[in-house]
């Protein structure tokens, strides 16, 4: 505990996240502290950096000495370090929180014990279990680790049962270590989020359900408020706060969501901001990086009602022109000042407008402008059919 | 220059402007440098800072060599650091903007050849030059210092011829070092300014007008943009165009203006980014930080509309309870990280509305339950009358 009176807001991981994270933190006279592996850490650039491993348990108690409160840029942090800083300072989410969401076998055993529908699955921890669980469950169908997955990674499709080689071949060595679980493929017509927040003292709140596309299994493409989604919001809202109180959680998460046939299946649960809520920062009253920051230090909630219609768009690998975004109204550009690598996230822009129609030109312009149509299209059919 | 890909930012100065130029710096990728004389600066939360005076020049000489531009967070950087810096790195505003901004004189005298009407003023360097002052422009009048004064520091209000030997007694002594000033004292109706900038390539705009409201010489509120302006929005611009043009000014710029019976006088200028420009943040699309930032790099300028009507309220000597603003829709909350002492400033909170109506009940809502009714009533009489 610090004897300042700012409070300092430790970050466990040092992505754009917590660069967000620790922008709006500012504003709120929090100051953050941001611990990392690498000391090129994005997040390095706007907020104090400690460099250090997981493992490294005289830097973890350096850490926990200077903060008030630790949160998580990255929600695959090892248990065991959650558990030991939470014995120190107060840790938000917690770390049994937290655990549920990393294992998607208990994430979406939680979500039918809520009364979310989800795709079938079951557990597979050998090759027998995958047979068995293919002849339960079928094909197309998805065999991906319990545990440490992100944006497709760590996932292998299967069109039929003769894919079983291949995927045994592919994720086999992860069963013996993280668990494995097959899921059935849902043809889904829609992907929607919801980002929720919940406080410390257990008021809770919601941004308007966001629609993602997603290109070899990471986000290219937000559009919020989701268009067309009629009673899904508050069902949506219900959903995300039944969860939120039976894990006790506190601080912002995000609910991934596939829509079938009007019926909403539980995709899975990220225990932190999201990059579906990255539209929230001028698109909303309250951003999902204020909101968590305010959460997890106990201030009051701020409203995320949404100001117009946005559209984000993801930068992936490298960042175009940004250029026909900086002179475009109402588009705002986001650099995490990260070297370009394929498939890394390096930047997002959001573009706003009042209406519908007024957002589907400027995105239009924009994707044209930068060649980057393709990446737009399903927002503009969704936005003007 | 650096050979990152992400250029950086050199600030002169380490407070609450440069804290809120290194967060707009952020998501453009820009990384910032800030050097201020003090290790506790509040610019130091965000971004690296590097303690050194303004005659430093080994600190200062490293500092160029860090940087792709220099910029100020504070006018009153000594024209020789000022000088010096430019003949190594790009400074904007340059140094010949800076100075003309800098003294009093030279500024009002340049209001006059472009146009812009002033109070009554002569130049004061000695006792009786004060006198012929004073015969030939009258009281009530202000005795001014013609540089490093701001906040209403370095000036003495004369009532009546007299007050000459308090008001020499009071500033004789900067006659010397710095040079006086006599102005009239203007009973003017409103105070208004008109925040602006222009790009390296000479690209102008500005922000809609601001009404502004002091206590003891500091600003207390804003407004904006400010109501029943008329034709006074395309007047202020004019002036702003051909002030800027005529400096070969680059970045943001505050003109403050007086209304006396319908027609603008120049105040001053403030060669930076401004205290009633700080509902840009989020009242407007582009805010004057990220407008700056953008305008020294060269990069395309913003849209500076209003998105709906705006207040700040300025927090002066130390910060209310920030609870009724966080709880307020659409109402942002900024703490500069500094501690609390009589005079400073020490944060700010901006309320926003999509009507003038709506922003007058949120005003009158905040300003109630924090007992600052008397900060807000100018504002609420200006919003609903």
């Amino acid at each position: 505990m610090t004897a300042d009176r700012q409070p300092v807001l430790g970050i466990l991981g040092g992505g754009q996240l917590a660069r967000m994270l620790a922008l709006a933190a500012a504003p709120l006279g929090v100051k953050t502290l941001v611990v990392d592996g690498v000391a090129d850490a994005c997040a390095g650039q706007v907020a104090p950096l400690l460099v250090a491993d997981w493992t490294d348990y005289a830097a973890l108690e350096a850490f926990a000495s200077k903060v008030d409160v630790v949160t998580f840029d990255f929600e695959n942090v090892p248990a065991e370090t959650a558990h030991w800083l939470a014995e120190r300072v107060a840790v938000f989410p917690a770390p049994q929180a937290l655990a549920v969401a990393q294992d998607r076998l208990a994430e979406k055993t939680m979500f039918r014990d809520c009364g979310l529908q989800t795709a079938a699955f079951m557990a597979v921890d050998t090759r027998e279990m995958l047979d068995q669980a293919l002849a339960t469950i079928g094909t197309p169908a998805i065999l991906k680790t319990r545990r440490l997955g992100y944006d497709g990674k760590g996932q292998f499709r299967l069109h039929s049962i003769a894919d079983a080689d291949a995927a045994w071949a592919s994720l086999g060595a992860a069963a013996a270590r993280h668990g494995l679980i097959l899921e059935a493929f849902v043809p889904f017509q829609r992907e929607l989020s919801v980002i929720a927040v919940r406080g410390r003292n257990g008021d809770f709140n919601t941004w308007p359900l966001t629609r993602n596309w997603h290109t070899d299994g990471v986000l290219s493409m937000s559009l919020a408020p989701a268009p067309d989604i009629d009673q899904l919001q508050g069902r949506a809202t219900e959903l995300a706060r039944t969860l939120a109180e039976r894990l006790g959680y506190v601080g912002v998460f995000a609910l991934e969501l596939f829509v079938k046939d009007g019926e909403l299946l539980g995709n899975e649960m990220a225990p932190r901001v999201h990059n579906s809520g990255h539209w929230t920062i001028e698109g909303a009253h309250t951003s999902q990086f204020e909101n968590h920051v305010r959460a997890v230090l106990g201030m009051p909630l701020g409203n995320g009602e949404a100001r117009g219609v946005s559209a984000m768009f993801n930068w992936i690998g490298d960042l175009p022109d940004p250029a026909p975004v900086l002179r475009t109204v109402d588009a705002h550009w986001h650099d995490y000042g990260k070297q370009a690598r394929p498939g890394r996230k390096v930047g997002h822009a959001t573009l706003c407008a009042p209406t519908s129609a007024a957002l589907a030109d400027r995105l239009a312009d924009v994707a044209t402008t930068l060649d980057r149509l393709p990446q737009a299209q399903p927002a503009l059919d969704a936005l003007t059919r």
